[in-house]
């Protein structure tokens, strides 16, 4: 493995290259004039798989994006892998605060900087040059593989799940690994092994049947806006403990171990609070802040309205207030139970003076708990370990990544993610940008990664 | 006199005629394209004063849209009136829900349909003929009489006091009439004795320092739509009665006449609420539907909005969350003590997690009610009553005519709110109609109260 680990390093200038060659191409999701750039980029994918020892690879179309699938099952003996990953990336907007042009990859201070460039080209990459390098030298690969690199992540992947179930044979994997999450810092490796799913609901306050002039009707009328206020206010108490009955009764108390895992992740809550120019915090004042964005359920409002929001007074008592809303949720949550509880609540608490209804939003899923005491789970932290020379943290993500849980559900797999992304890679925003040292560490990461799961 | 009633039931049809005219010029003050037009209506109105005695009458330039005044004060021993009214109009969006065009007066079922045709074009003309017939009868006005008719009502009259102060000799007065107000119902008489002031004010509250992703940041963060609702939740206890320190402080009681005048009015609650789709009333249970609406405060959200308010999902928790409110006052409410009432109340509750920030928008005024034990408010009645047959309510309005205060104000004189608007005119919305019998009957009514005042 070391002359494997050495034939990497050689090829670094190599990587970079065809790294940046892929970061050209703008393979944003969203718009639907790039058919023809998606389509260039699933070939290139493909071309790379091929290039890896998967000689089966190719794109396969979806009614949206295609999907590029291949594999090498020739150890009849060992494990099968299912790395999945995205070539699609996120929008530029806003392009003006982009240093240089984000599909003209750029180096500067070891980052290459380029939309896509960490969120999940490079990682994609890091993984396919690991198979490359594998393959190259030893003209075989230590373990059964399957690579699905899908172009719809971004836009939600609407066409994945059937994918997964039309194709569930060629998935057929004891684990999948995913590379889309971030290390902890620089140097400091993290396997993320929770993950908060989401609820989306809408609630709606209607009054009068019209608008009213706040003059001839203000004091006699209950105001939508106003009662949708008083109705938000009861959600929680002083302390930002969701009241909603039945809100937390599922949720699985955190473990002694849990906690310890969170509490040895050095994290400091004032410069958290003070990067974000806030005074204090907020929330069940019983959990740390890593507790409460990791391992707590949420009740936020995302949006609001109601009434006259233009420049100007306009003196009307609304019809109507509107709220978004969405709850990260934590095993064991029931996303459609919570749906009904935070109903119920609404409806009970409404007063007679107006009309209420809620409407879950479809989407999203429910949290998710990866253990960590597993075999799979020590051979990633072994690998990361012998690779950065540090010992993996076991984070936690307040976000949802569906894939966890569609690979959990259609294939009954579970999925290592591993990140090697830096806290200021900037996915999603302008700049964004790939540390190259720790891409190209993570390269070998992924060798060791291949041969520790090899041997399970 | 019986003759000059006489007279004016002969002059019906020119009357008509000539409103109708008056009712083509499409003289909608809010655009800025129609100087010509509005220039054109001055002058229309110009000439009928002249009809009526006023032969100083004469249109004034303003930075705006502008005023036509004239006099005749050759009754040297007998009070002065000043009558105001507008020529200006509203807009008639949406002009597809007229029945017939706004600017082509239609009459059906004794109802003349025209924008302006109530509010207030309809109302001024009634007074111009009163004068006109009197004095074309006569030769003279049995009381001295100055005549203000601007252009400007419908926006906020920006230069009406600055006029009012130019020309305070001329407007010098001992009481005003104003008919831009409301039958109670046809045949039913209403002078309005009372009218609610207007505070207006904007509340932020600001969180975080950029917008944040709610997966990530959320339950840790306060999320300033969510404080907002809390505190507005705060301004009220459950019935709807303002909990504001020093609120309600200043706020006069109503005395057991006003009470009485108010509950002798006929007014089913029930039907009110239920011509709004509208199950149950809101507010302070100690007063009736009518006290609430013209005699008691109100604080009314008139917009609310934060975060993400377009279509779909967005999972955000935004940096800031906004509301407009405006505040219904009544007498002896201040406005300025009552704004820094609710800018402390705010900056108190709000917790340290946000910062606050409360402001008062320019415009409104204090709550005015006008005495009803007057000798000026007797004549009145008197000829409200010889002329329909009942005796009229005294009523109030929940909102404000500024120009009664500013008369105040500025020419230190109270104002007859003497309507001749029906409850159906549908004064600033499509069909606004003048109820022809009503708007004939106030000719007469006008004359009838032009002697009694001079008597005073």
């Amino acid at each position: 493995m070391e002359k494997i680990l050495e034939l990497i390093r050689k090829q670094r200038p190599n990587h970079q290259r065809e790294l940046s060659d892929y970061l050209t191409l703008p393979s944003i999701s969203s718009r639907s004039d790039q058919k023809e750039v998606m389509m260039q980029t699933a070939e290139m994918t493909r071309s790379m798989m091929v290039k890896s020892g998967l000689d089966d690879a190719a794109v396969y179309e979806t009614p949206g994006h295609p999907v590029v699938m291949g594999s090498n099952r020739k150890k009849i003996e060992a494990p099968t892998l299912l790395i999945y990953g995205h070539y699609d990336v996120q929008p530029v907007d806003p392009l003006d605060e982009w240093e240089t042009p984000p599909f003209q990859p750029d180096i500067r201070n070891n980052r290459l900087f380029a939309r896509g460039s960490t969120d999940d080209k490079g990682q994609v990459h890091a993984h396919l040059k690991a198979l490359e390098a594998i393959f190259s030298h030893t003209g075989e690969l230590p373990l059964n593989v399957v690579v699905l690199v899908e172009g719809e992540e971004e836009i939600g992947s609407p066409n994945l799940v059937p994918f997964l179930n039309e194709h569930r044979d060629a998935l057929n994997a004891d684990l999948a690994v995913v590379s889309d999450t971030f290390m902890w810092a620089e140097g400091q490796p993290a396997i993320v092994c929770g993950l908060r799913g989401l609820l989306v609901m809408e609630i709606s306050v209607t009054g009068p049947n019209r608008d009213l002039h706040s003059g001839f009707y203000g004091g006699a009328v209950a105001n939508p806006i106003e009662i949708l206020a008083r109705m938000l206010a009861q959600v929680k108490d002083d302390n930002g403990r969701i009241l909603i009955p039945g809100f937390l009764d599922s949720v699985t108390p955190l473990t002694e171990m849990e906690r310890n895992q969170i509490a040895e992740i050095p994290f400091d809550e004032q410069e958290f609070l003070s990067g974000l120019s806030v005074e204090k915090g907020w929330g069940d004042p019983d959990f740390s802040i890593l507790e409460k964005l990791w391992a707590r359920p949420t009740f936020e409002i995302n949006g609001l309205w109601g009434g006259f929001i233009d420049e100007g007074v306009k003196t009307v008592l609304p019809a109507k207030a509107n709220a978004k809303i969405t709850m990260r949720l934590v095993p064991d949550q029931n996303p459609q139970q919570i749906a009904d509880a935070v109903s119920h609540f609404f409806h009970s608490i409404a007063p007679a003076s107006v009309t209420v209804e809620t409407k879950r939003i479809s989407g999203g899923g429910p949290g998710i708990v990866i253990p960590t005491d597993t075999p799979a789970m020590l051979a990633a932290s072994h690998a990361l370990e012998a690779t950065f020379g540090k010992r993996p943290y076991f984070s936690r993500e307040g976000v949802s990544i569906p894939v966890v849980n569609d690979f959990r559900e259609v294939l009954g797999i579970e999925t290592l993610l591993i990140g090697l992304g830096l806290p200021d890679a900037r996915p999603h925003s302008p700049n964004e940008n790939l540390h190259l040292p720790t891409y190209h560490l993570g390269i070998e990461a992924m060798v060791r990664l291949y041969h520790q799961l090899a041997t399970l």
